[in-house]
């Protein structure tokens, strides 16, 4: 039932949870809404494009702090194969691996922020809240690696004309506070900023195929998904002290 | 003249570039245009939402190969400083990088594709076609580094909070083939993928404050730009062969 109301939200569920206001986004009531641009979103079908562009104007202010959860993800491997694979199979790989993370993210109520090439960046607890945000975050990364992990096997069994094996997805998963809001003065979509994502992006760089990197901040709010996971310590660049990364590799 | 025909295009220069069709976007006969949901794009203000979103269903193909140039900037020291900085600083500095970054590239035909907190991609000679792209992109670095170089002497002499002299932009520039399309089934704005991206990151990603690192390829397209710059020799993550950059660093 839950799973069920998630998939198809009648009102938006990130103006509800932000600001108490019923935007209806499916059914006859989302019709006026839909006549006046606005519709469901692009980064999560169960938020409208208010959450996108307005809370600039709904708020009244620039920016926005929340405690969240950052993910990122990307196509390890990739730059490598890119100069050696044609156009056609590219572009099948980084679609497939979009779809794939957006519908794990989307599962568990985050947002699919940024897309760039063969990676995403994804927020847990804004505009759709969830107080367990880390636990959900690292569901879904497990999620991302197990269907990225049957996307390949089914190309190799389809007989790809690459070494599958060189591919895999990495994995970062951090939790703190960030800034969110529209960072130039020409783009109405809002972003995540601050030191939460940059660390979360380290971690991400540093995770091998396969693997989800969980910072201690995030394992602490979801330790029964993570307590058995090993450890790494980390030396990130820009990060002044070396970060513990507890290592999840759900697909091996 | 020709800089004001740019600044205040009529039709959308992508549009015509690619298709030949005369998409009204500005004065009263952009109006019933707007009414459909079709305006100026965020991604330059001289091409259309059609640009951004319909190349898919216009030319009937779901990516398109093209020779541009791509560009990467971003901040350097933004990691280290955000971790110290408070958020209302460090969301001016990325605004301020994000509006700078966008002028620079817009005066020169090339569109802002993304944006990712601190950083950012353009891509020059698509849609807006423009024979001289490398060298287009190669003088909006330039202009990226003036422009940034000032607004950084400006928060200086205000008496910034923070040490100013540990942030710089990193430029890179590289041109080749690289495919255009929407590589995922949930979004609808095109981006550009391939290996001569990937390079431009990479190239990107050795760039220190305040350096723009060109390409071979760029700088062939572009030797009255490049001519007298130094090069270094990089070894780049996931490319096998080391590549050479042309070193250019105009702010200095």
């Amino acid at each position: 039932m839950q799973s069920a109301a998630r998939d198809h939200a009648l009102i938006c569920r990130g103006c509800w949870d932000q600001m108490h206001m019923p935007i209806p986004i499916r059914g006859p009531l989302a019709v006026p809404f839909r006549v006046c641009g606005i519709t469901r979103s692009k980064m999560n079908p169960n938020i409208c494009t208010i959450c996108e562009r307005s809370f600039r104007y709904v708020k009244k202010q620039r920016h926005i702090s929340a405690n969240a959860t950052i993910l990122f993800a990307d196509i390890r491997g990739y730059t490598h194969l890119s100069e050696r694979m044609d156009a056609v199979t590219l572009s099948d790989i980084v679609s497939a691996f979009q779809d794939q993370c957006a519908q794990a993210i989307w599962a568990h109520d985050g947002i699919v922020n940024k897309q760039m090439g063969d990676g995403l960046m994804a927020i847990f607890n804004f505009p759709i809240k969830n107080e367990r945000h880390a636990a959900a975050a690292i569901t879904a990364a497990i999620d991302i690696q197990r269907r990225c992990a049957s996307v390949l096997e089914d190309m190799k069994a389809h007989g790809a004309a690459f070494p599958i094996d060189a591919l895999g997805v990495g994995v970062g998963v951090h939790t703190g506070q960030v800034e969110i809001g529209e960072f130039s003065t020409f783009r109405s979509d809002f972003t995540a900023i601050g030191g939460t994502v940059n660390l979360t992006a380290r971690l991400e760089s540093q995770a091998a195929g396969g693997e989800i990197l969980v910072s201690d901040e995030a394992a602490a709010q979801a330790q029964d998904l993570v307590a058995p996971a090993a450890t790494r310590l980390l030396v990130l660049k820009g990060i002044e002290h070396p970060v513990q990364a507890h290592v999840l590799a759900p697909s091996h």
